[in-house]
């Protein structure tokens, strides 16, 4: 297995990115889009994922859509701090099914961290969707502030 | 407990990038340092720091060292691919005690993952340094090639 390959126009965050499949949407603009991670690990885990780039992964990338990336997800980071308050945030980015890769679209996970409160599974549990909008509601009014 | 606070110039990583410690480095520039992790989660397991920035965490540091710092992060995730074959990489990056930051300098690990090998504790085994020495070599050698 190698862990570059043929890049999968129909995963489910190039629907996201063409308007086609929807999300809980935090943040966009002509270089990344924010949202809500549908199975979060912890309240406010999300994603931000380039738009531009047809790349599964870290390693397919152009080097020069990183800075937008990462800047998008400090920010995403921060308002995630003032906002809920977490203990801790945890950045995670997987390459690679056995790296725990589930979507093959470069993304990066912005996880909150609460003291005492262990981390759900990965992908495994599907949020409430009156607890997402509760939420992107919040995150949204904070990023726009 | 605040995710923002003072930086302490005493830091390993701090005396690492003066020159007052040791480390197995991989690879120097004037934005940024690689080495290995003295405590590896896997074979390979390395650290990408800034080099300039006196940030505890992502929330800290200026958006311009974001994208010399992920730019080396792609680069050693590559040569780590090429030299070592994992099935997959994991890239993380911990805020704050409660989400697994240990030393409190910004830093980006770089974890490859092998299939059927779950990952070691994080920072609770030291390894060999024989085997530290000889994974540098490999390493160094792929990176200038």
């Amino acid at each position: 297995m190698s862990l570059y390959g043929d890049y999968d126009p129909q995963n489910i965050f190039a629907q996201i990115i063409r308007g086609e499949a929807p999300c809980y949407k935090l943040y966009e603009d002509d270089e990344v889009l924010a949202f809500l991670d549908l199975f979060p690990q912890s309240p406010g885990h999300s994603l931000v994922i380039p738009k531009r780039a047809a790349a599964r992964n870290l390693l397919e990338i152009d080097p020069d859509s990183l800075g937008p990336l990462m800047r998008a997800t400090q920010r995403l980071a921060k308002v995630l701090v003032e906002e809920l308050q977490p203990d801790g945030v945890q950045v995670a980015q997987f390459n690679g099914a056995p790296a725990g890769q589930t979507v093959f679209h470069l993304h990066m996970h912005v996880i909150p961290r609460f003291a005492g409160q262990g981390l759900g599974i990965h992908a495994a549990n599907k949020a409430d969707p009156a607890e997402l909008e509760a939420l992107q509601a919040r995150l949204v009014k904070r990023l726009a502030s």
